[in-house]
């Protein structure tokens, strides 16, 4: 088994730390640039008293990061190239990944022989906990090195594995910016037009349930219903005048009913 | 308690007439403007052998439709204004009530002396059982009469009851809208962007659930992330430059996108 030192202390490195603590591996050391962060992560994981887990060391520089075997940059995605730069000589020969959904794996290029991607398809949150045996990790390696550590270490914790080149990330990322922020960012809409008319919101909450459940049941496409799936444009007039006065609401309104009426041709 | 009779056999009339006739009440009669649609109603509430619920008879007459203390319209918003017009004299002293949210109330004043509304805040399937103890009834009532029947029944299936003017329920469909049918076209978005690259969408579904899960632990503000809330106009760019071939898909990623870092100052 692999042992691992995370570069970032954020929400992925956080979740993934503790799963893999939980399972036994050796998460070696915590780098962050700021102390504070690699010390809240490295001294949860020892609270947590993993069996394997109570070596991990924090700190704020890279060359005094611990050694392990393969190092997880779970960092924003404009960090990379800069982590990638300033990579130690020392760590050259070790498994270098990174999480980022929109990043190609070359970033990593210049830092490491064996380096890769493990993407994990999910939104984390500093609270709550993340049932990885439900996610699918979506993996690309430069070599059979990388390509083995990630097999043994996304098989540990997720529960589904998939090989995806740098390119078709892309569309993976996208494609969960759809389902994930913009989903909320309509919630964010529906949450602020009741507020404002004095109607308490969490009326909203068995429909969004409902709603995404629907999708585990059938196709979104099966799932559409709404005045604009029903070509209704008397409706779609009416509410598109109820929002000429909260300009953003009225623009997605209007471009999103569009587009569901082209696509079932209502 | 009072007895029932449907107007419409579609979702919503089939998941309120099973509600109700497992709490006991009597489901008098069904209409339908097809005899086939109203007989299944009344035969799939023949077979649940609820208490009270072996009376309901079918029609495809509102002349014909039994004798019932409440008639209940499920039917499509645009009929509503033709069953009041069609509405027999013999049932004019009889509760009325509609269940649509976009139809103000007074669409039955021409009908009936006591009438109102009772929209149930969910989306209706054909399959799967309605939990209507999660869910919020919003009712208005014509008078007295009307209020008294619409707290009546409205206590006896749904976990909430709140009052709502005509002129606010607009806004709450409208919420509806967002919450539900955009939401679901997100779905749809991203389903179809991985089906054109050979990825298979089922990958999306801990991510949409946990996407749902979120807001009933915090605010949609709270819980928004992605490129756009962090303000990261490289990603947006190369995001935007992905789907230069979808129309659809690049003009709501722009919209949404636009309006998320507007709303976060992002």
């Amino acid at each position: 088994m692999p042992t691992i030192a995370l570069v970032g202390a954020g929400n992925v490195a956080t979740h993934l730390a503790h799963a893999f603590a939980r399972k036994g591996v050796e998460i070696r050391g915590v780098y962050s640039r700021t102390m504070a962060s690699a010390t809240a992560l490295a001294e949860s994981l020892h609270a947590a008293s993993y069996a394997a887990a109570h070596l991990a060391t924090p700190t704020d520089s890279l060359d005094l990061l611990a050694d392990a075997d393969v190092y997880i940059l779970a960092v924003k995605d404009d960090a990379l190239p800069h982590i990638a730069a300033a990579w130690p000589e020392s760590k050259r020969g070790r498994v270098v990944l990174h999480t980022a959904g929109s990043v190609a794996m070359d970033v990593l290029a210049p830092a490491a022989e064996h380096y890769g991607v493990l993407y994990p398809m999910q939104t984390f949150t500093k609270t709550g906990t993340v049932d990885f045996s439900k996610i699918t990790a979506f993996v690309e390696g430069s070599d059979a090195v990388a390509l083995h550590a990630l097999a043994e270490l996304a098989q540990l914790i997720f529960g589904n594995c998939q090989p995806l080149s740098s390119a078709d990330r892309q569309y993976l990322h996208l494609a969960a910016v759809f389902a994930c922020n913009f989903v909320n960012h309509m919630y964010a809409t529906a949450y602020d037009l009741l507020s404002h008319h004095g109607i308490d919101p969490s009326c909203l909450l068995p429909l969004i349930a409902e709603t995404a459940q629907k999708v585990e049941r059938t196709t979104p496409r099966e799932a559409q219903t709404g005045p604009a799936r029903r070509g209704d444009r008397n409706i779609v007039a009416k509410h598109a005048a109820l929002l000429t006065d909260e300009t953003d609401a009225a623009t997605i309104y209007q471009t999103i009913s569009d587009s569901i009426m082209r696509k079932y041709n209502a």
